[in-house]
């Protein structure tokens, strides 16, 4: 039995979300399948971070125990001729030691979010970019952004569904940086409440268009109140891009 | 009557390609039934460049004259409410004067062409780059690409199907660079013949394989017969960037 470390990238939008459900498609069951299929065995994968239904990876990491012998090429390439037409790929798979385990091994997690702020609808980027409408100041999101980082109770950019033992987190980086008419929001943690990246893009929005000041970030972070923050961004321009270990 | 100058992106995997046709759904058709929607009148739209099925823009230019009094700001928002659903956006609507014509006018168009350079499927950029499987390296490339530059006959890099008076064209810019996993060439002219890009690309990839040197490119070029170039490289990875007036 050999445990292997995969690293998958994927297309957020004709999925549940990572974690298998009972109401569509998931990654999760997409790559199980793709397991089963090429060695015939029926295995669970475990992944570093369970991304909702829209949400995009490009270095998502996961862990499956498989039997048969199988190389480091012969798993990516004969996961991917299995995962089509499935929008997942492996992009390397490398064999691990037995104790490693993709979400409780992490101390670190990436994730970057894309804002394209102009008037014109998107095309190319539909499904993978947040379109927002009203010009955004960068420079304030960006310095709004370093209330949020470092120790604190993130109960206001918590979903209510989250189910964390503990909202006290230690938020590491959130960069806010304009690109042209995108707008990229980077953040780093060893790990995060679920919708927190999303609602603290949607609480920073509400700074880049001179609605919200950082002061007003601070006292919803303060209020450990998930109404006194911003909306929960949209999906789409979330990416999972990394995980540390 | 009033000439606007419309500067336009799109998707092009739902299109035959810019021009109208019988077979199938052309991007100058969804904007003639959106300038319609809008001001009840017929109209005919000019591009300035027919880019073919699949290929993308993120900056083709238009004309198209209306009888309607409207602002620049009308004729952006409300042709962009009628596109709708087609992955078309008007990214800007400005007036120009009556002899501006978008493809006799242009003295200058670019075209940038993307390779993922990997062996995992593409997911998020599936129909959107040319996912090339052997390595490819982008020095020797950029370096082969030199011998293209300039004033030549690509009789050897033009479509059987080319309606352009003369093969003689100007390239004054074919450039190729890694980024990452991604291969990006930049190519600039004053035109283009029909498949030019996507045949000087298809044999620029066999010298980044090292099947073919520079050498075999000037030969290739100098025999002006198309069976001696390299293939033509799928339209998935072009974008037609931008007009110069």
């Amino acid at each position: 039995m050999t445990r292997w470390k995969l690293i998958v990238e994927y297309d957020g939008r004709p999925f549940v979300g990572w974690q298998r459900q009972d109401n569509g498609p998931s990654v999760q069951q997409a790559l199980e399948e793709a397991v089963q299929r090429l060695t015939g065995e029926a295995v669970r994968i475990h992944g570093a971070g369970r991304t909702d239904a829209g949400v995009h990876a490009l270095g998502q990491v996961a862990h499956v125990d498989i039997a048969k012998e199988l190389t480091d090429r012969s798993v990516r390439d004969g996961l991917n001729f299995h995962l089509r037409p499935n929008p997942v790929a492996i992009l390397s798979a490398e064999p691990v030691a037995d104790d490693f385990h993709a979400r409780l091994s992490a101390i670190g997690r990436g994730y970057v979010y894309r804002i394209v702020n102009r008037r014109a609808p998107l095309t190319l980027d539909a499904g993978r970019a947040w379109l927002v409408w009203r010009h955004l100041d960068a420079e304030k999101m960006h310095e709004a952004a370093q209330v949020l980082v470092g120790h604190h109770d993130f109960t206001s950019f918590r979903a209510s569904l989250c189910q964390a033992r503990s909202p006290v987190k230690t938020l590491d980086l959130l960069e806010v940086r304009r690109h042209g008419v995108e707008i990229r929001v980077i953040a780093r943690a060893r790990s995060f409440l679920h919708h927190q990246v999303r609602n603290m893009v949607g609480t920073l929005v509400l700074t880049g268009e001179g609605k919200w000041t950082a002061a007003d970030v601070r006292a919803a972070l303060e209020a450990r109140d998930r109404a006194k923050a911003g909306p929960t961004a949209p999906p789409d321009g979330l990416y999972f891009t990394d995980v540390v270990y």
